[in-house]
């Protein structure tokens, strides 16, 4: 029987873990046989040493393993999926999920809840009255087959393994390692059974890949992690580093979704979308240009059928704050720089992320960004709306933005939102 | 309140931490409200990034403060200790500590057991008919006062921090870091109240330093952190190729430190002796041949009076073992090597040692070396006498000796074990 430590010493001197050790930990970890603090010290060894191709491919698949499978076979439509590392003011998959499936895709969108300064579908979505995130694996088919979409929690089932380990690597300082993202997320949706997926990979201050090249290592990793299970892959690098859109919060990036499926959306927020859409359908097989289903309001009839199939009320109003405050330029001329994670960060102490996991977020908190980069301002015109519940938070929000704007005398060069496509 | 994961993160990053963040780290993992977890991936970034000068004085001295600090102000003479970090057949302490004392000084030596295939000063001294290791701090200054010194068991107030952060680093995977050993062993040493230290640092296949550059960097933290907190602290850097001595175990090493105060030890054990004995008293101020003190009697007196104060019969018979087994030379000519690190795992093996801490260890156990490297030897002839209570465990530990002996045809350069001096 392999011994624990010596596992951890020998990653930490720069082994390589063999394949039977491997799933000999990601099984004893998930069992309670490996000790917390004896997953921790491997977990910061892999950290500095990293993982090798073959170290991950059976990393990813001993926690695919540790739990159910998702089995979408019975469905006629192709299967196409999107998943974004985070970003702020990201709600792509609230129009892109009904997008791609009023285009003929069934899109089976398992996602988590926010932690930290970027917000998490889930949240954004149970600031609709009435919808519910926990559906039964029946539940989820059902929805896939009649609307063609589901956003939805992911069950206990899938990956439990990477459930312990995230909750793990939260509290231990090592989220932020490539291999250990990439294994965490390929492997939850691998699990889910789609037959293709799209990652959106962000890049920027607000961003968890900071750096272009880490974003393009990530996205390599992750698109052949997913080749090697049969799940057609591909990445799209996408900008993060002023919000996506206009609005930053939960409620407020409901109501900008349903305002971009009507056919006014923010500019970047309607060119990532798409790009993520062309490229889904492009690996689900289907010949459909999604500007169309955009247009002719086909994407916000799924949009309403899904939000109605999970209990939501579509025409409900959504929850207001009862404070709110504004920043203001400081100065006259052309916004040059709005900090994605300053704002993020802002959203996040207003109350619309949470610090812990067990924490509650509010509905009605965010952020609006009434300019954005390249916009001509002047001297104390109000740049971003701050809302809350609390307006004890209002000192906190504007401690984050400090330094967060700046405004010169020229426009700043545009920047295309869509960077790279890596498959 | 700093935030544990941020401090984790730093360290990870290549950061350093603060004063007051260390001695929140040491206090509240000593008091249990950092978990085990927390700390862990802590201890694998500092095996990492290491600990500056300044974060390492502020860690030995948080583990000191963590509980009480010896008081040894009322002794008339001088104090002054020696602290190994570990080897194969290393009974030095046994012979040091009488032989220091009868030189004048005080000798404080407050030891710990053994763990893997290095032993420990205190089963070894167990094996003696009705001594104990445990005694109160008034035992322990009655003892200095009367007999000039003891080797007992460290208290459990002293440095609280450190025996919890050893036995979380023990089954970690952490152990093997400097800042880490240093921190470690000078704040036990430090909380002991000795006026001097001389640390043995072995060096080579059976020590814990298999190079002489991480000796060296471990021998100059310890000694640059005892200087810090006015303990005059000093090393010499010893060599662990080959068992010291002919004895490895735990009574087969009380007899030979005994034949060794009776002024018939092997000459590598009595050469390390004498320049440990001499570093140590030069330290506390005493202008003393110590070799005169093993030729006159008096260190054996010393060693007699100091058994009996614990309640051992110096003249008690040792338990011997119930079965012997030898390993013979496989040519003829001079013998060049006998690994140490192969000699303590045969030893451990033959139930010398323990591999968890709560293991007992059998007394009778061990390994006679009978030929050392430079020894003339024919093939057949035996060089090891295996000893243990258990038939059984003597094919492992023959399989531990795989290749660890070479006979060649002329003799191997003779090795001074003392290697150099670092102050």
């Amino acid at each position: 029987m392999p011994d624990a430590v010596e596992l951890i010493r020998a990653k930490r001197d720069g082994g390589q873990l063999a394949d039977a050790d491997i799933r000999w930990l990601i099984r004893g970890y998930t069992g309670g046989e490996i000790a917390d603090e004896q997953m921790s010290a491997l977990l910061m060894a892999i950290y500095f040493r990293g993982l090798d191709a073959a170290e991950l491919h059976t990393w990813t698949d001993a926690m695919i393993t540790s739990g159910e499978r998702l089995d979408l076979a019975a469905l006629t439509r192709p299967t196409v999926d999107k998943h974004s590392t985070g970003g702020v003011g990201d709600k792509v998959s609230l129009i892109l999920a009904p997008l791609v499936a009023s285009c003929g895709a069934a899109v089976p969108q398992l996602s988590g809840r926010g932690l930290g300064h970027t917000g998490g579908t889930l949240d954004k979505l149970e600031s609709i009255p009435g919808w519910r995130a926990s559906l039964s694996n029946s539940e989820i088919l059902t929805a896939l087959g009649q609307v063609g979409c589901v956003i939805c929690a992911a069950g206990a089932g899938l990956a439990p393994a990477d459930r312990k380990l995230y909750a793990l690597r939260d509290v231990t300082g090592t989220v932020e390692s490539i291999p250990l993202i990439a294994s965490s997320i390929m492997s939850k949706k691998i699990a889910e059974g789609t037959g293709s997926l799209v990652l959106d990979v962000k890049v920027g201050s607000g961003a968890f890949m900071r750096d272009i090249d880490s974003a393009r290592q990530l996205a390599r990793t992750m698109v052949e992690l997913g080749g090697a299970r049969g799940v057609r892959t591909s990445a799209l690098l996408t900008a993060m580093d002023i919000p996506l859109g206009q609005a930053v919060g939960n409620a407020v990036e409901v109501e900008e979704a349903v305002a971009t499926l009507a056919g006014d959306g923010p500019a970047d927020l309607v060119a990532v979308t798409l790009a993520l859409a062309t490229e889904m359908l492009q690996l689900a097989g289907l010949e459909i240009d999604p500007k169309s289903a955009l247009e002719d309001g086909s994407a916000m009839a799924a949009y309403r059928a899904m939000i109605s199939a999970q209990g939501g009320d579509p025409d409900a109003s959504l929850p207001a704050a009862a404070h709110t405050a504004v920043v203001t330029a400081p100065g006259t001329g052309y916004l040059q720089r709005l900090d994605a994670l300053a704002v993020g960060t802002a959203a996040w102490r207003l109350g619309a992320g949470r610090a812990r996991k067990e924490d509650p977020v509010s509905a009605a908190a965010g952020v609006i960004c009434l300019a954005k980069p390249g916009d001509a301002v002047t001297a104390g015109q109000p740049l971003l709306e701050l809302r809350t519940d609390d307006p004890d938070r209002l000192d906190r929000a504007r401690a984050a933005l400090a330094g967060a704007v700046s405004v010169g005398p020229v426009p700043p060069p545009l920047v295309d939102p869509v960077i790279e496509r890596i498959a």
